[in-house]
């Protein structure tokens, strides 16, 4: 048997054996992912039939890098329950596609099978989760490194080997559409998820991916996509070197740390260069800075978008080649590698070193191995997923406002309006990136408030308006619901839901013209200017809060909307984000009390998009200034978010008051030590911040910066004591010479529950 | 006689005698500009009294480096026609100031005078011109360099030395206060400009500024304070070197380059470093790579806001000395360097380096020799002025739309009503900065019309509302008026006129509250976040509009508002930025033909602000985006503006249509030809301007980069080529060495009358 074979012989080996075996062609087609999964089947009946676009494609390159997308559903790929795998039957499916491969081709190298998992797995049956954003709002990477644990079983169990996780977007501009794939603007608290991310799916152990229950990360995007000027998809980043470092890289570097299998380059360029050709970043910071040995994947055909800087695709290639990029995703550009060496534009030695690291992964995988998943059953749907997702969708809850108590709703209502577009749309809560939903899956907040509200509760439900639909058609029966209730739940918001019939480029973003009549407000490709909610929401929220009855407004979104007219008009207002499949549910139990909600805001919430950029990390101007018109601040602070019960923070004190700037380097640490307790009538659970403002340390620093948090539970008068640490990592910086270090400096170090509300103590950095 | 007090002396010589004489006191005196000029006299009837703060000034530190705004008048300085220095007496007051300083000190260095003017001369008596946006839309840098020069004409007879003109900032954030002490956003077109400043008022030989009509130049502000986030002012911008490069440094080069004697550095950071503590910028850019040997003088009060980076005043300067900064203005921390220097935290040598550079340019200008200023008459307020300003008033204003021709007026309307906030307030059309002015000075709109109004026309006024104020009252007046007239004149936009009795900071920035009552809307630290006209401005409109009557609507202004309201209720639109004392004339002028429009807007003008960014020279992205809720281009683009006549363009070509990278290094250029036809039936002036588009050079480049403009008057039916060049300089780039050089690569060569309708041509820049 050939040494790649044979399963004893050491990794490295097996690759170099490999490697001397493959021609030129046999090389660019493990550098290849070409075609969408969708197209490599069709359904008849029972049974799928591989088409001649996947054999053409195996035989072109002499086997395939990867496929991706096998299990791909939504209205982009046209894959429903007529036409698509289902969960019982993408094992065999899967086992299909790789035994083909596997005996088609000269060497017999298995496929890697790609899936797109930004909030769950995009497949029919597939678990899918709260967005990114709500997740954030839990601050709960604990709880995330679950679920994500339980998706990488489910997704293996299918067959597939690769999930694309989002992960390393930091939300600085709300106006952008995939707002809701970010954790948050902050980068440590989106760290802390994107190592949730890598350890949940991959397991601790980065070099064991072989697990039945394990599944290789793809983090994406690297990097600064999220600070996209004008919040426009994919617009650039004019950024500079620490900024970057500073809020850009920290939680890709933390998925680096954790082992992720790979990185996906982002569509943006940084100061004038496309991270598809950025050296600095793809190989300089990420392999020998990070010391990462994975794969970077190209996002869908950047690499061809590199002809504006080159002119042809070979040389685009070349340049995402050398750049770091190593295996492609629908270009043409990294079909054309052959040539490109034949032209002298890239060596071969440069393409083997892409291909090592694509068959790295596939020994990783185990697929030399056992190239084929079990087809006795697969591990979706199972009980214990909805059980997390449902508590992930509760600890999402953010209560932004809550006067006079109006909530927990009493345990007696005889009346409740349930009004708003976003009372009883299941896909405008589930979020972009969803596949189509088998009927009578999910819960929407009507059908929650129905299962939860106490029986004889009378709900009347009225749909009042649309997300964008400027008719007002529908406020006055929305009125006339709420006159006769006790109570009118304004479900508003927004919708990342994508239509049956609307048109995608070839990347599945949405064409919308400028005024479409979508009622999307979100996902990739909708950008938004205007922060207000859409079509008349004010208006219908105007007129239910007219009929005096009190008005709680629950706010579904993929994106922070200026939520500044939705503050005066109503008593209380939750934000839930895209809560999932179980977002109803999770809605309902905080409305009724039988839960609390805990979340904190992941982003600060602004009152317009005339005030952006809003997030709360900005540098200290030597003199903070505001608009003549409007605060600068948040309408709504990041880390914020109320309870029905109350907490107090006391006795904020550091193990030692001054420490060396040597004594962080050397590795010491200070203790922060802080008492909390819950103040109020009901056990509830508080998420604890540590902040630090720093001063004197050679460049300028930040209004406050999120170095830790805890999540407490407490009981009613409870006292507890939370610790933080803090040592090099928390206090370091990038200096002037652009090296991370501590650095001397004075710390005003700030605990709280949330960044605009904190006590302090001040800590000194000596030389 | 001591050597450097020898006119024979070659300079170098005297100043190393100089240095070699002084003390460290002495020294640091030399490097300090600490006082406020008005506190340095009182007024006792005709004549000055030094004051005892002045006195103390010189004697502490042995002499004075400089002293800043003796003439300075504004409701800041409180200085006024009761208590201040005129134009008479300026020469006298100069004269005292400096004999004083000879006459007590050791070595009689003499004190250099500053001025403020970064729109004429902030003085009694001064000529105020329009603001830099408005100047920046005549196209016209020949004609300003023609007041410049002027100018420095007027402010040396008054005996002052240095003037501070704004000329480097980039309009890319209309939200900023100071946007209208910007020329533009583009960087070519500012830099033309920043040349005429510094050839205009130094003369063409930068060595040569002790004639009496000559003013040494400290431009402003270096560098990409522009560029500060959300508009807030002194904001960071956390750009990198590339975005640094290309938009925010070739105007300070282009000064550098023509012999500015100084820069003053800006407030902002850049990527966490402060300006003024960024030896990169200011020493490593501007002295090493432009062969600057001039003064960098700090922003008032800068260096003080560098205690939070270092904690201690003496450190601070310190920085901010070895980082390049030789003189301060206000700060505390410049007056501890001799403690500085004992501490050891600056050696002396630094010292002696700062000291000599200001030095040098007392030398230079001839204060060594020629102390004194004639006291025989002041240049101020001659004819001349008068009709430079004028002119400039005139090219300055942008026609933005002329339905049916509604402009010019008819040459026998029976009666116009001239209506709103800005009819006819002189401090609102004279921007900030703004000398307190004489009685009867100046020309407002309604003025301008009663005076070239053809006789017999009947001119009603009404207020109809204010700036900012809410009040509606006045609109039924305003109605009234405009219901019998033939045309209404709705003179609206905005304001930076300062209130006597208002608050401002010890920088003279307005300290407004949020949702302050102030009529201003503009100026420095008035920084406004909702890009609409203010106050009841748009409900003016509609209520005028609503009449039937014709409306031109006049826009003055000192940012770029959202127009979007005011573009659907009038039928047309003349922006007047703030015009200058005679604005009005101007103004008056235009509406009734008497001049043609031929102002181009030096800015993108924004339908609102939730769609910033809105410059023309963005960044291209690999598939530009809209907002699925608004276009994400500008309601009127860069270079747009009509006349009363047509003008075409054809017969696009080159003298080549592919050039080599090597060729242009070698100094080889391309001639761009195009022919502007004047189609319509009246003379005019057309501004015609060259775009390249390019592509294929190895980093991302911009939607459009202006290269190049010609202004041509054209008789009707006159035809006239016009000839571009463009060589190293217009077809380098900062390439992904960051390196500036000519690279390969495609450029679409493109001429229009503005940026967005233009005819294109194919250029090849081989390898």
């Amino acid at each position: 048997m050939e040494k790649y074979k044979q399963s004893s012989v050491p990794l490295e080996e097996r690759i170099a054996d490999l490697l001397e075996r493959m021609t030129l062609t046999e090389k660019v087609g493990q550098l290849n992912q070409r075609m969408y999964g969708w197209d490599a089947y069709i359904r008849q009946g029972e049974r799928f039939e591989l088409t001649d676009a996947f054999k053409d494609e195996v035989a072109r390159g002499g086997g395939m890098g990867a496929l991706y997308g096998l299990f791909r559903s939504d209205p982009w790929s046209g894959v429903n329950y007529s036409n698509g795998i289902t969960a019982t039957e993408s094992a065999k499916a899967a086992n299909q596609v790789q035994r083909y491969v596997l005996e088609h081709t000269r060497l017999g190298i298995p496929v890697l099978l790609t899936e797109e998992c930004p909030h769950g797995h995009q497949a029919l049956d597939g678990t899918l989760l709260p967005v990114n954003l709500g997740v954030g709002a839990t601050w709960n990477p604990e709880l995330m490194k679950q679920a994500y644990s339980l998706m990488a079983a489910e997704i293996r169990s299918r067959g597939a080997h690769i999930g694309l996780v989002s992960a390393l977007d930091m939300l600085q501009e709300p106006r952008w559409g995939r707002s809701e794939e970010c954790f948050s603007e902050d980068p440590y608290l989106a760290s802390q998820f994107a190592e949730a991310a890598v350890r949940g799916m991959q397991g601790d152990d980065s070099q064991q991916l072989a697990g039945t229950d394990k599944l290789a990360v793809v983090l994406k995007h690297l990097c600064a996509q999220g600070a996209a000027q004008g919040g426009r998809n994919a617009g650039p980043a004019a950024i500079g070197q620490r900024e970057l470092r500073e809020i850009h890289l920290p939680a890709a570097r933390a998925g680096a740390l954790a082992g992720a299998a790979g990185f996906m380059a982002a569509y943006n360029e940084i100061d004038g260069v496309p991270c598809h050709a950025n050296p600095e970043l793809l190989t300089g910071i990420l392999r020998e800075e990070w010391g990462f040995d994975g794969i970077v994947m190209a996002d869908g055909q950047a690499v061809d978008r590199l002809l504006t800087l080159t002119g042809s695709y070979e040389s685009a290639a070349a340049l995402a080649l050398k750049s770091g990029v190593d295996l492609s995703l629908w270009d043409t550009a990294f079909s054309t590698l052959e040539e490109a060496v034949y032209q002298g534009l890239v060596k071969e030695e440069e393409l083997d070193r892409a291909v090592a690291r694509v068959l790295r992964l596939k020994f990783r995988l185990g697929l030399f191995d056992q190239p084929y998943v079990s087809e006795s059953g697969s591990a979706a749907r199972r009980p214990e997923y909805q059980a997390v997702n449902l508590q992930i969708a509760r600890e999402s809850l953010v209560l932004l406002k809550n006067k006079d108590g109006l909530l927990p709703l009493s345990s007696s209502p005889r009346r409740i309006a349930v009004i708003g577009p976003n009372a009883d749309r299941l896909y405008n809560q589930l979020g972009d990136y969803t596949s189509v939903q088998p009927e009578g899956s999910g819960t929407t907040v009507l059908q929650g408030i129905r299962s939860v509200a106490p029986e004889g509760t009378e709900i009347v439900h009225a749909l009042g308006c649309g997300i964008r639909d400027l008719s007002t058609s529908g406020i006055a029966e929305a009125v006339e619901a709420a006159k006769g209730a006790d109570v009118a739940v304004l479900v508003l918001g927004g919708s990342s839901a994508r239509q049956f019939g609307g048109d995608f480029d070839s990347n599945g973003a949405a064409i919308l013209s400028e005024g479409s009549p979508s009622e999307m407000d979100c996902g990739e490709g909708v950008d938004l200017a205007d922060l207000s909610l859409g079509g008349v929401q004010r208006e219908l929220a105007a007129a239910v809060a007219a009929t005096g009855t009190p008005v709680v407004a629950v706010i579904i979104q993929g994106r922070p909307h200026a939520l500044t007219d939705i503050e005066e008009l109503c008593g209380a207002i939750l934000c839930a984000w895209y809560p999932g499949t179980e977002g109803g549910r999770a809605v309902a139990e905080i409305l009724f009390g039988q839960e609390l909600p805990s979340g904190k805001l992941p982003v600060s919430l602004p009152r317009s998009s005339a005030q952006l950029p809003v997030y709360y990390n900005q540098k200290t101007p030597s003199r903070p200034r505001v608009y003549v018109d409007m605060p600068s601040a948040a309408l709504y602070p990041f880390g914020y978010g109320l309870s029905y019960t109350d907490f107090a923070y006391d006795n904020l004190s550091l193990s030692r008051t001054v420490i060396s700037a040597a004594e962080l380097e050397g590795g010491e640490e200070v203790k922060v030590r802080v008492e909390v307790t819950n103040t109020g009538a009901l056990a509830g659970t508080e998420t604890a911040q540590l902040y630090i403002q720093a001063s004197e340390s050679g460049i300028t620093r930040r209004f406050a910066e999120l170095k830790g948090f805890a999540k407490v539970t407490l009981n009613p008068g409870e006292r507890r004591a939370v610790e933080f640490t803090m040592g090099r990592e928390e206090l370091g910086i990038w200096n002037r010479e652009m090296k991370f270090a501590a650095e001397p400096c004075k710390v005003s170090v700030q605990v709280g529950g949330n960044s605009r509300d904190t006590i302090a103590v001040e800590l000194n950095v000596r030389a």
